[in-house]
């Protein structure tokens, strides 16, 4: 069930393949029978909860309500599409951008539900510092408008210098986020060094102490609401504790309690899986010795106890032991085992790896050092095989254990791109540019394991490993926001630039196929497949003015061919953006 | 004399302003008669700490030890330098790079030591994640060159694409500033699309999940250390109140405690200028009822207590009160100030503000705009004046009341400027561009003062007025690593590139006076006055080094006119100014 909901949004969300502009064109009838049986399999899962649920409980949940509506603009906006482009009336599927709505409101997805929420309450005080910043560049637009345009200075491509206020608002906006740094200082600090120092108390003021204001608003914001949720939550769980206890309980004495018997089938029924021994521990955490019964506070405790996780750590054998011990245990076999445990066993692999790199930094065209390559290969896999052999796999490939899993991933996956590579050298002369590639990098990311030798370097390690889960639901909301422009972006933007290849003989081929941008810093930073023509350029366009850097670029290219306010679309992007990271 | 050592520092290091590459040029005679004189006082104040500090205390404090070096350096450097100018031989004055230590290590400056040893501190750990930064880079340089390097692609500038190696890793290094996207990656993504997720998995390797690391190695050996030497102040502290308390203590029953009359006398030596009735409260604070001794616990929190301000608040009279009490009395006097303390008084003057607002925003060259100025100005008198007669002028200028002090600086800025201005005009036909600039300027930022009025912002202001301390401490910093690399980039770069007027006749002047720039993005983005050519042009490159921005066109243009390894500086300079920034 969960997995199925799982895969109709990803099919639902993933319709922008397809639909136009698209990546690979298919008939709207296609498209839209696949979101309508989406559509069904949402509602089918929202009539699932409601008889799950009770009724008042599923109908104040603003997540239902929020999917029904949805649902039902999904539905309206499709047919309105439908018909309109049977009477061939060109529309817009506006309706596309409120999918993302079901990746965040399914209960799934609790982590990146609990992050918009806390947005949305940082949003208030976040808008009184925006406004104030607002204002803020307003002034300063105003004091280089009057201050530098009617100078007729020239920027260094030749334009006028804050000539026109909205321009200067735009460019001190630029300012801000450092990008035009410092082209747009140049002109008025060449005309008069004095006027540098309007730019830099500019920048000082509006990047960086702005920004520090915004984060302490912001992280302040955030701890108090972070501690009321945590507060809420422990409340709401110990009232919960406390209602079973007095269903529970039983008088003993001056105190309610609960009998030893009525505790243990209470923790078989909600915690089945664990262990006999396991709960025997609990219970003789939970009661007083020689006691038979589990006092008030210590049955409040069980929850927590249940969340605790007690590692089974067992001294098993080797499988191969197990099947062939008298193998297992020869001289040979022990000697073997006992070189692999050896520190020297390690080192000499370093000694390989440096060797490896030595030969990757070489030119990998000498049929020669491609057939070193092999031995390389050949001497990773023994490695592997003699720690197989040597330590439990069941333990080899624990859960903790990221390098021996890094490790086989590399090595299998380069083992399999050789071959196929070597398979098709030999039977066509045909040597295939991507697959090469991949065989490259994975060589080149074999050399990482040397950080797992030195201990300070693992240490790091560990610390971004340990970061990882948090970027996940990082991850969830920046496709949730990347979405949502990319379906606006495309159906502004869509075919407005066009990239044309190298040996184009279209004469705007330089101009990104109009006369308009012939002359423009976009075209000659050839930006020109930066476009909005499908869902993965789009998203392309969308990291880089997540980097920032000559985002404004970008704008006004796209601006040129559309219409001024276009740049309002990059702009609220950076500012969604920037408030996403601060977070 | 803690005066004189402030003035002797600033004249030290404003040396370089007058020192070859010089801003005013002065004869070496000079400004070595200067040098000489500084030293010989920072001597004289070191002469008489070792009069006022025990002798093994002296020699044992490193600040002193190394004012003591820095000034013995500077004076062998100072006398060679000397000797090789009169054989006319050329050589450098190395030791200008250590002025900043006198700033860093006279007693006065406890703050920026203290944040200096903190990085010192941190700098190990630091270390580490910037050798797996580097080698990471390495790698990742490597790939690029072997995956990109023999494809023959072009910049957008025509230049080769990855195809050397270190060109490749200074590429990658400045792609981590981010300064360079999407310009590195446009090349392979237009060549093929799959290219990109090699940039992009970069960026987000190496710009976001490293600054996290880095940010959280910084953050926890920060705070570490930081309650490491909290703890080690309280300790002490405690310590010293404890032998104070032992020296004074008298038997009182089964107790050792100080005497109510010995802790009276103790408290008028040590704080003489707090008063009686502040002293009874602390006593009252310390001892118990009815007692008339001090127990320990309580006698060593008087340190503490000491520290704590009480503030007295005295409704003190109107100075004309006390001058006119029968016309300060009299029924218009109260009406006027009834008049300034009610709110519409307020909204009165927001409106003029606006008004105003709107006044500047139109063309300020039309006669009667220009003298509608006056009555704003007048406006703006009447308003201060006003509110100096309702007000205490000692309350209306108390230190915490920052709009005021505000307030009065800008008008009577402007009311001077304008005054000025017009004398000027009136006398001579001749218009200060200069003056007229500051008029403005002043102009605009008097409507700053709306933010006053609105509750919402005046708090954010005020959240902002509280960062600022620490930001002094960070100038501080940021003040002495500016010196330092302005001092070793004037030496390298010195006239290499230079800034020729928008009509000169220079054959090389779009090249700053070289061949070599000519065709470059250094030149072409017209960067030639961003130059070491002295020390401000050098504060202000620096500052935009500091920006991040385009930092790659400047660090690659002068590396055309020297050698490709004065990139160093630039990478060295951006590595310290990060660690700075994170701190
Ligand atoms: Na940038």
């Amino acid at each position: 069930m969960q997995l199925a909901t799982y895969v109709c949004i990803t099919v639902d969300l993933a319709l922008a393949v397809f639909e136009e502009p698209a990546v690979y064109p298919l008939p709207f009838l296609a498209t839209s029978i696949v979101e309508v049986f989406c559509l069904l399999a949402f509602f089918a899962r929202l009539v699932h909860f409601s008889k799950v649920t009770p009724r008042n409980v599923f109908w104040k949940d603003t997540k239902n309500i929020c999917v029904m509506v949805t649902i039902l603009l999904n539905l309206i906006d499709l047919i309105i599409y439908g018909c309109l482009s049977i009477a061939h009336i060109q529309s817009i599927r506006w309706s596309r951008v409120l999918r993302p709505i079901y990746l965040v409101n399914f209960a799934e997805s609790r982590q990146i539900r609990r992050a918009f929420r806390s947005i949305r309450n940082t949003l208030p005080e976040i808008f009184y510092v925006f406004l104030l910043f607002m204002f803020n560049v307003l002034i300063f637009s105003l004091m280089a408008h009057k201050l530098f345009g009617n100078r007729k200075l020239k920027t260094a491509e030749g334009e006028d210098y804050f000539e026109n206020y909205l321009d200067a608002v735009f460019n001190l906006y630029v300012l801000v986020t450092t990008a035009n740094s410092p082209d747009v200082m140049m002109p008025a600090y060449d005309y008069s060094w004095g006027y540098s120092i309007f730019f830099i108390a500019y920048i000082i003021l509006n990047t960086y102490i702005f920004m520090s204001v915004f984060l302490a608003v912001v992280y302040n914001n955030y701890r108090k609401h972070l501690k009321n949720e945590i507060r809420k939550l422990a409340y709401m769980k110990r009232r919960k504790m406390a209602e079973a206890f007095n269903a529970l309980k039983v008088k003993e004495g001056p105190d309610f309690v609960v009998t030893e018997a009525t505790w243990t089938k209470l923790v078989k029924l909600v915690a089945p899986d664990i262990s006999n021994s396991h709960r025997e521990l609990l219970l003789r955490v939970s009661k007083e010795e020689n006691q038979r019964w589990v006092g008030k506070e210590a049955f409040i405790r069980l929850a927590d106890l249940l969340n605790i996780k007690v590692i089974t750590m067992k001294a098993r054998k080797h499988p191969i032991e197990c099947w062939m011990p008298h193998l297992y245990k020869s001289a040979a076999s022990r000697f073997i085992r006992q070189v692999v445990h050896h520190k020297g066993f390690v080192y000499a692999y370093d000694v390989i790896i440096l060797v490896n790199a030595i030969f990757i930094g070489l030119d990998d065209r000498n049929p020669q050092i491609s057939n070193a390559e092999w031995v390389f290969l050949s001497l990773y896999v023994i490695e592997i095989l003699l720690k197989l052999y040597t330590y439990d796999p069941r333990n080899f490939f624990a859960k903790n254990q990221f390098w021996n899993w890094f490790d086989t991933f590399i090595i299998i996956a380069a083992l399999v791109a050789t071959v196929v590579n070597t398979g098709l050298k030999s039977g066509s002369q045909y040597n295939s540019q991507q697959i090469l590639d991949v065989v490259f990098i994975l060589r080149v990311l074999r050399l990482i394991r040397i950080i797992d030798s030195i201990k300070r370097f693992r240490v790091i390690v560990n610390t971004l490993i340990n970061i990882l889960p948090s970027m996940l639901t990082f991850c969830g909301i920046i496709l949730v926001i990347y979405y949502v422009f990319a379906i606006i972006g495309m159906e502004i933007f869509k075919h407005k630039i066009r990239f044309f290849p190298e040996n184009s003989t279209d004469p705007f081929a330089l101009g990104c196929g109009t006369q308009t941008l012939m002359e423009s810093a976009f075209a000659k930073n050839k930006y020109c497949k930066n476009n909005f023509n499908n869902i993965g350029y789009t998203f392309i366009v969308l990291a880089e003015l997540t980097v920032v850097n000559q985002w404004h670029i970008i704008a006004t290219g796209f601006s040129l061919v559309t219409h001024p306010a276009a740049k309002l679309y990059f702009m609220a992007f950076h500012v969604v953006i920037v408030i996403m990271v601060i977070k």
